[in-house]
């Protein structure tokens, strides 16, 4: 199974190329909206650009299901979708599978029939091919001060018909992904990982199983975290910390956000925020783990691994790789 | 059993008097407090108005006790009371039951004899009537550019005496309600929803007898979501977000929230936001429901009718909303 | 066991002598290092003080571990440690015990030997002695208006390295404690209590034996939360509130942080605050508890008793404490 958040060269390299371009098409020029007043309704005139994207759900071995942008290569989870905001994305989702599902977006605007729920009786029948509008705004003017917030955040999309009305079965089975909406001068990433903690995997995985994400010191690097499932929580990474705010970064001296390396990952909810990698600490494999101690203990773990400037491996990373490999994680010394 | 959060026209209007009335008192033209230095203990001056307001709190069908603003009103949840800050608030609570219970509130001031609390004697016994004063006020100097914080925010009140110390009975059987403090100045919505999600019910109901929402397209929306029970949630509503802060809206282009549309909401806590009805995305039935998947599929779930602006329904919305009430939630297709 | 949690005169006294003798350190008139461009890697040069504590770790009676700056003084939660923006602490720890251990701080910059994680190799075999490296820093710029976060924030540190691979026998057993990083201005407060939220205790005890926390009305007193263990708690404490951002207070009138008095207190994380004992309320004895409803019942609540300005008992306090102590909690009237 192809995993787009595992971090090798060869998956990097066609993440990044299809990230690149779906942040083209939003990035091309396009004037920004004015803030202004709010205008009712789905006839609201986008400012942004309109991008096509076709998505393939598929059955994958070990009884998963994954969203992919080409045939056969879905993946859990599913690739990184990108817009700015006032960009609208219309998403042909080809159902290759027998079983009924859906696409269901966090923080955008839809219809109901781009609902993905069987309550609006929007979704994919076994063999079906449909189309879902996702559009997105910046902030306008409430009163006062005050805004009506825009679509900007780290987002996620999945699964709401499968199973269940609430698509348990396919967010259960892989069908999930992240969602970014940037606003115009955010600061772009060199790299993205997207975390799924869910039930007790990462991304439908175990320790040692989990992914291994790598960058180079001092590389940008975003994570994007999504909960999901029946459980909580708490998603810890070592030796780098970030904003508990839209952007993991300080607005200003003034900004009152606190600054935190531990933060609750609870089903429905995402975050995001952008890192240095190795900044102040050097290079090194670090974890980032669940921090419910009996969630890591077994085995909601993974390892970061800061590489020097250069791309070689520091002193001590393959052993401690090795060591992170060679044995069960829920035993002790 | 009446039920204030269930917005039907009746529900609502009579609701609406009821919190005008209360709101009228706090915002009638009393000068605001001079933001200055902290004044301790409760012998400091309030430059609000003191509104007082007689609570009933009486045993109700199928097990369940409620608080209501008159004889035979007792509703699951309670009135939403308001206050700006300033204000007082004094409650005199007739117990018309044959238990012992209280009303506890979060967010305000308020003496050891209005704590709620058997630790601190203050409960009314069985058939008891008992007076609590709960008090406000706006944010103080602290040192430098920083401020002691005010009372605004989106409270709640429970029960703090039945069944344990901690009134675990009274909660569990409806004895909540929410409580906004509000700053001069801030945005007065149209409709108000109460939220309570609580252990596996909303409101103490399931799915499909949990409360359906209703507004008009553009209606400014006023959502008050508050945990309570034993177990954790996770609040999402479809098709509309809001800013992870006091107000739900951002102050100025520079405000760093992070905009969300799924939030913990775990007992004890509270938070509220104002949405536009269906902006951006038009009217229809939308549903709002914990994310935790078993809790979703297990009844936690209900819906917001966003109708036309001038009050009909959308197209396609009986239909959402049989498909809603005809089949037990728990199973999928 | 000596508990420097709980605020009785005795202990107090010598904590606060330790405290202001760390804080000393890293106040002492050394200039703020400039908000620059980010340097990479832990050669980067520290514009603040280097700070030595020794830490013993002990064993301690009922089969707790603790952390103690002097031999024989190990205590549950461990002493509290602060730093300012700049600062390094070189901690030598002690392992007195036949337990592998270590020390694991959060929201501070270290090397992959000072992370105190098995994983790198990085703890103290039975017997050892171990010098652990915690360095701390400004914001610095990012791009536009934005900035990298710095080190301030409540964090804490603990054992990651007995029973399992993430410390959780060391944790569950009381190795653990607050680890506060300042931003040069910040208000020093006149007390501090640690509470830690680890499964259905309180600093490893339940009522009536958690820890009482006393202060004076009016006086500044900062509370440190800690979650840790394998459940989810909500903390709650009665009649004072804070800003949900990085001090507890709000940065100026239009900070958009929301004020609350409950929040979620989860494995891993960590928030702090500081309120004025008993101001706007008064003195008295009020709760502070878990309020999820099935911890608060078994034991998660304990006292803050805020006496009168001159340090006597006010009405009612006495009354309040023994009905506390007089009873098994888990049962109501």
């Amino acid at each position: 199974m192809d995993d787009p958040a595992l971090s090798s060269p060869r998956h990097l390299s066609r993440r990044s190329l299809m990230t690149t371009g779906v942040l083209a098409a939003g990035a091309m020029g396009v004037a920004a909206p004015a803030v202004g007043t709010p205008l009712t309704g789905p006839a609201r005139a986008s400012a942004g650009v309109t991008k096509r994207v076709t998505l393939y759900a598929e059955q994958l071995p070990g009884g998963l299901y994954g969203y992919g942008l080409a045939p056969g290569q879905a993946t859990v989870p599913g690739p990184v979708l990108e817009m700015y905001e006032g960009d609208t994305l219309e998403i042909t989702l080809v159902n290759t599978t027998n079983q009924r599902l859906s696409i269901h977006p966090h923080g955008v605007d839809y219809s109901t029939d781009s609902d993905g729920s069987p309550l609006n009786a929007s979704y994919n029948d076994p063999g079906e091919t449909r189309t879902y509008v996702w559009r997105s705004r910046e902030m306008f003017a409430a009163s006062g001060r005050r805004f009506m917030p825009g679509s900007a955040g780290y987002w996620h999309y999945h699964d709401h018909a499968m199973g269940t009305d609430h698509g348990t079965a396919g967010v259960a089975k892989g069908l999930y992904g992240a969602l970014i909406v940037r606003r115009r001068g955010d600061i772009l990433p060199e790299k993205q990982f997207t975390v799924v903690f869910h039930d007790m995997t990462i991304n439908n995985r175990m320790a040692p199983d989990t992914p291994m994400f790598e960058a180079n010191l001092g590389q940008r690097v975003e994570w994007i975290a999504i909960g999901h499932g029946n459980l909580f929580h708490t998603f810890h990474l070592h030796a780098h910390r970030w904003a508990d705010n839209r952007t993991g970064m300080l607005e200003g001296p003034s900004d009152p956000s606190q600054v935190i390396d531990n933060k609750d990952l609870n089903p429905g909810s995402s975050f995001g925020f952008q890192v240095l990698a190795g900044e102040g600490v050097g290079p090194g494999v670090w974890m980032y783990h669940c921090h419910v101690q009996n969630h890591s203990d077994g085995g909601m773990v993974g390892l970061f691994l800061v590489r020097n400037a250069d791309g070689s491996m520091p002193p001590g990373a393959e052993e401690a790789i090795h060591r992170f490999r060679g044995h069960t994680h829920q035993h002790g010394r």
